[in-house]
Order: structure tokens, then sequence, then C-alpha cells
């Protein structure tokens, strides 16, 4: 039994026929609805393949690589942005190779010379530090091997975590890497994987960014995407292929994807100069995220008095329920506790605009008693990665860093709008 | 030592001097930077007041009655919406009686025939079930009074949390409940305390609404506002005047503060008709919210064994790290027991958008554990208010009464856009 098989499973109660996708664990089968089901194997009584998957691809292309041509590097971590149903077969075909990218996205070849591996095949959402640091090591190989720039696709529920993190890691970063996703697999018609692929080789080719960066949709329709900073956008729609927003920031650039030209909107981005790539990766370091709410209660902060770190989701401009009530109280000598004892960083989940711990008694009480965060523009992911990646590689420093602007992770500047 | 006098403070290593605020706990001192400073009572060494406040509201303001005006309520429930600087003696004034509220907004009178009390005087990062329950109360003998409908103003931090508790307590509303905020206090000349209690009041007296409201600024300048749904909006921004927007939902009408025209965009909301209001008031029922993200340790999850009830932040349509890594698989055996043991429902931090568990296995899976929530559009916030409540009130009938759309709490129309 193949990936790409179409398949017959029979359960105790149900019966499934579909396609088999590549998955790790469980059994995942495509119906014709174009859902994938995952299937416990423990309880699948039968599978019988009803037709065997015809590898349509020719495997015999042969890419020339030409000289004039930059080199452009894609890493695959998983996703569906580069697998796609082949409507004759109804397979599930999975290209990773460069001849397969560029079989499925042709245009691709003309603008550059392709590399492409896959890294990982994995939901976004099981990633772990231990990823960051192995794409990492991926990418200073390709880097020692010449590329001009890399192109990583990913699952899109926490791309904006694995482009803080990298940003992190690659200290030093003299090529521009650029993640992208797709909201729509690329087995329908509706994809916006390969305009968010082409969009960001278009954005490669012809810019002097050297950073971390996401280019995704910028409206629902096929016709601009945005180039956001990797350390200030956040998914913030479930489904909607225009997902991907600033926090905090304005986008570097647009990118047309009709006319190809590249406007940049935002020139604040580190562009590409000498400079020595030396990966800072992440440790096995333990850090929260608490979100502050009516009602709380003091036992949800003591679990993280065990952690190295803390990152807190207050309300408004830094605030936390600390007074008025016994549990309140309660609350405000546990963070006391836990501010002497770990780095404990405020941001809002209002999301949009600045902790501010000046404005209210509440806030400079929580300031007063060490919680950190004060004039931070961070969200809560962002926060979460710096501490974390910081607890990782300057223990020692981790506080007064975290105040410190060590990629461009912070904006002084004002937003005249804000989404 | 009285409110509003003008006070001179020796701390251990520093003296303020400004104008003494009203305050539960700290000594709070409004600097003449327009800053408030909470000083810790145990560390003052002498307080000198430098000048008693002199009272300028003429207290014989007479309110006259008319009986072809409505009865507005306002209820106070601290925030700085009705507290201003006197800047002739510098002195703060909280202006809770109706004459006081007058003196300082005159159209109100013209408008309405105005009732006015404190409730309470905290920030609203402060509260828990037990002041909303108070507020209901207050509400309801409101109501038996006559009131044709109430304006509440409230800090900004929680308000949302509150206009969903209320949506859920008030059961069978049959008047307007409007709750109103100010990102810049009233003492400041940039304040928008009058527009949004204004906007409200407007709003009232022309429409036929009868549920929980947001009244807020739409836009930064001043004019217009938004009445957003209580049960769908969230503060956005920890510092603009905007800063409230609708999620998943359309505002139900916009008030033009200049022309005070008001036009309904979205008229899906309930009509004043003959119901009899029940209040469902809050137990001390604990609900946890935890937030998915990457590197998460199962002992995040472990604590919540001993609540009633979990909210899930998962990552796009639904997720949460739960293969590939050791760690993640024990997130999952965890959760697995959790949900066979209490409600835990999933929401996504995406903010916008629905929760869909049906396309990627990682969603199939935790749907098929138990975990709640799947094609639900709550926010995280009205989520952890609509649990707290049902465990409150239907404890046996929880589970499925988070998918029954009570309040207008679930959208079922799709969004052309979303912020």
């Amino acid at each position: 039994m193949d990936i790409g098989d179409k398949v017959r499973v029979e359960m105790k109660d149900n019966v499934f026929e579909g396609v088999l996708m590549p998955s790790s664990g469980n059994i995942v089968v495509k119906l014709s609805s174009g859902y994938n089901v995952g299937l416990d194997k423990k309880e699948i009584k039968n599978v019988k393949v009803l037709e065997k998957h015809k590898e349509k691809i020719s495997k015999s292309l042969k890419l020339e690589t030409s000289k004039g041509k930059k080199n452009i590097t894609i890493l695959h971590t998983g996703g569906t942005i580069a697998s796609k149903v082949d409507y004759e077969t109804g397979a599930v075909i999975a290209r990773y190779t460069p001849e397969e990218i560029v079989t499925q996205f042709p245009e691709l070849n003309e603008l550059a010379n392709i590399n492409s591996r896959l890294i990982s095949n994995m939901f976004s959402e099981d990633m772990r530090f231990s990823n960051y640091n192995t794409l990492a090591k991926e990418i200073e190989k390709e880097i020692k091997n010449g590329t001009d720039g890399i192109v990583i696709t990913h699952g899109t529920d926490t791309l904006h975590y694995t482009s803080a993190a990298l940003s992190f890691i690659l200290e030093g970063l003299n090529i521009p890497v650029i993640l992208v996703g797709a909201q729509r697999s690329s087995d329908r018609g509706s994809s916006d994987a390969a305009m968010n692929l082409i969009c960001a080789v278009e954005f490669i080719l012809k810019t002097e960014f050297a950073e971390v960066g996401v280019c995704m949709h910028k409206v629902s329709s096929d016709d601009i995407c945005w180039l956001l900073p990797g350390l200030k956008c956040r998914k913030l729609h479930s489904s909607r292929r225009d997902a991907f927003r600033p926090v905090n920031a304005k986008q570097y650039a647009e990118i047309n994807y009709n006319t190809k030209i590249v406007q940049i909107i935002d020139n604040s981005f580190r562009p590409r100069e000498k400079r020595e790539l030396k990966l800072k990766l992440f440790k096995e370091v333990k850090v929260g995220i608490l979100k502050s709410k009516p009602n709380m209660f003091v036992d949800e902060l003591k679990i993280y008095s065990k952690y190295d770190g803390l990152i807190l989701e207050g309300t408004g401009l830094g605030h936390m329920p600390i007074d008025q009530h016994a549990e309140n109280k309660e609350i405000f000598n546990e963070l006391k506790k836990l501010a002497k004892k770990i780095p404990v960083v405020m941001t809002t989940q209002t999301l949009f605009g600045r902790v501010n711990m000046n404005v209210y008694s509440n806030g400079k009480v929580l300031k007063d008693i060490g919680i950190l965060g004060d004039q931070l523009d961070l969200s809560a992911e962002t926060a979460y990665i710096k501490l974390a990646w910081l607890l990782s590689n300057h223990p020692e420093h981790a506080r007064i860093m975290m105040h410190e602007n060590l990629r461009g992770e912070l904006n002084n500047r004002i937003m005249n709008d804000f989404i």
C-alpha cells in the first residue's frame, strides 16, 4: 500500500474510501469531498487497495542550471504547499525534488536555478524548538553551498513562531530566508500555494533583503502578496488566504503577482552585506504563556515557578488582576515571588499596541515588582520565542536583553493604522 | 487628607507632589505630568497636604424630570470615564451623581432624564464573576423601576468579558444595556468619554435594540462610534480610541457624533418586546484558558484536571501539538483524559475565523477524543465566559449547550471582511 493509492478502509463502525495521504502516525485518507480523515490504526479492521497510484510525473525532466540565473533553495518542512492531487488518477503526489517542484510550478525554472529538499513532513503545530534548530542547520548548509536565497514551505499554524525563531537563531544572516505557507492545499483550484511561492522568489531576486520574512496573500484574491517582517506578523484568521497580518509594523513590500512588480513599502529591513552567519540555537528551556482573565486563580500561575521564564498576556496596557479580591491579591503575591525567581514578561492580549506600565497604578505596581516588558510592542508569540531564545543563549542577561532591540523585533515608530 | 487635595508624599528615596486620586489599596497621586503613581503605604515616610481641594461643582443644580423624555440610567463601575480634573484647582472630581454627570455632559439632560449611580470603583482587570452578579442585580433593580435603557461605564481592559457575561446572565432582557469605556481619561482634552457616552444614549433613544452592546469609537477621530455585539467584540489595541472591533460579526450600527444620525448596519439584534427578565448568575466555577504553542509541556495542561472546564486557544483551525515528539504525545494523552473529565473547548488564537476540526487529521483526532468547539466562531474570551456560565447554570448540559446559539454568540453567516 503506497501513498497515492486509492484505498477502502474498514473501521469498526464505518467504511472510508479515498486516497492514501502521507502521514506520520494515523492512516490519513483524502475523501472525495476533499477532506482528510485520520484513522486510528488500532481501530482499522481491513484495508483494501482499490487502485494502485500511477506516477504520472516524468522523472526524466533534466533541469538546466544556468550561470546567469541566481540559485534559490526551497526547503520543505511539511504542510500541503508542495503536494497536489493528480486529477486524472486521483492520486496524491508529493513533489519535493527540484524536478518535481519545477514540474508543478514551471515559472520557477525561468526565474532561478532551483534546489529543493524535504527537511521534515509535519503539521506545524507539532513543531518544537529542536525542529527550529534542525531547520537552521540546513539553512547554514545551503548558505555555505552558496545559495542566493532560501524559501521555506511551512504549515501556517505556527509559521510566525518559526519565522521569529529563525530570526533569532540566524545571527549575521546575509541572505533572504522567506517562509511561505498555503491556506488552501495545493490540490484545490483555489490554492494560494503557487502565488505565495512565486512571489517569494520574485522578492528574493529583486531586492537586497537579508532577513527572515513571511510571504503570503495580502488580499483574498490572487493579486498581491505582501512581505511581512518575520518578527512582527501573525496569523489572524483560521481559514482566509489573507490570514497573515503585520503586528505593530508595516509590510516591508508588496509583490504584484500579475505584473511581478515588487514595491517596497518600508525599507527599514537589513540589506545584504558582508556578515558572518553564527547559529545561536535553542536549548530545551521551559517557558510558559499565561493569559490574564477575570476570575483567574493563583494556581494557574504557581506551576510556572518550575519554569525558566513566563510570558503574561495581560489586559490593556499590560495589567493583571491583582486587587479588590482576596484571590487577586494572592495572584499579586505569587507574581512578586515569580518575578524574583524567573524573567516574567508582560505582553498584551489586545495584540496591537504597546505595553505601557506607567499609566495606571496597576501597571506601575507590576513594574515595581520586576515584571518586564514595559514599553515593548512584541506580540505574545514573538515575546515567547525571544525569551526562550535569550534563556538558551544569554541566560545571565535575559532580563536586560529582553528590552534590547536585537533583530528589529521592537518598533519605536508610531503606526498610523493598526489593522 | 481628602481625594482631590494637593499633597506632598515623602518616600524612602523619592518625593512626589500631586493630586490625591481615588484608589483602593495604595496611595495614588496624579503628578503634574498627567501620570498617576501608586505608592506603597508601607514605604511612605510622610504626607503633607499642600492645598485643600476646593469643590467647585455646584451641588445645587436641580435636574428637571420631564415626562416627555425617556429615562436613562448610568451605572458606573469604575475607570476614568466620569472623573475629570478641575484645571483651575488641579483637583480630581469624581462626578457620579446625576447632577454631577449632567454638569459634565450637559447634552445628556436635553436627551433624557438621567439617573446615575456608582456601583463600584475598580480597574476592570480586577473584576471577578461576583462583580458581574452584583452589576446584574443592579440592572434588574433599574428595570423594575422602569428605566428605558442602561449605560454602564466600565474600564476598557475587560469590558468585552463583562458584556459577554451580562449577555448570558440577563435572560429575557427587554431593554438596551450599553457598555462604554474611554481610552483617554476624562481629564484629557483628547478624551473619548463624552462621545462614547452620548452616542450610546442616542442609540438607545433611536432604536429598538434590547441586547447587551458596546459603544466605542469606530475611528480614532471624534466622528463615528459603532455599536458592537456584546458577545462578538474585543479590545484589539492597547491605547487607540478605536481599539474595540467586532470579531466574526458586523457592527450593529454606527452613530455619527456630529449629525446624531444612527445608521443600522446589521439588524439581526433582538428588538424590545415583552419578555420577562430572569437573572442567571455565575457561580464560583473554575475555568482555565490555555494557549497552544510550540514546545508546550504537558504539566501546563495537568493543573486543569482540578478545574471545572478549560478553553484551549489552539492554532489555525483548532489544533494542538499532539504528534511527532514524545512530549507532544503526552499532551495528547493528557487532553484525552481531561476531555473525559471536564468540558474542554477549542477556540483559535488566530482570533478571526471559525474552528474547523474536520479538515486536518490533527483536528479530527482532537474531536474524536471529545474536545468541543468544532464549527464555533467564538473568541476565546466569549467561549470562556460562556463555558463558565454554562457550568454555573446548566452543569449537566454544558457540553451540548456549548454548541447551541443561546444569545446570538454564534454567527453562521459568512463574513466578507474580517477586520
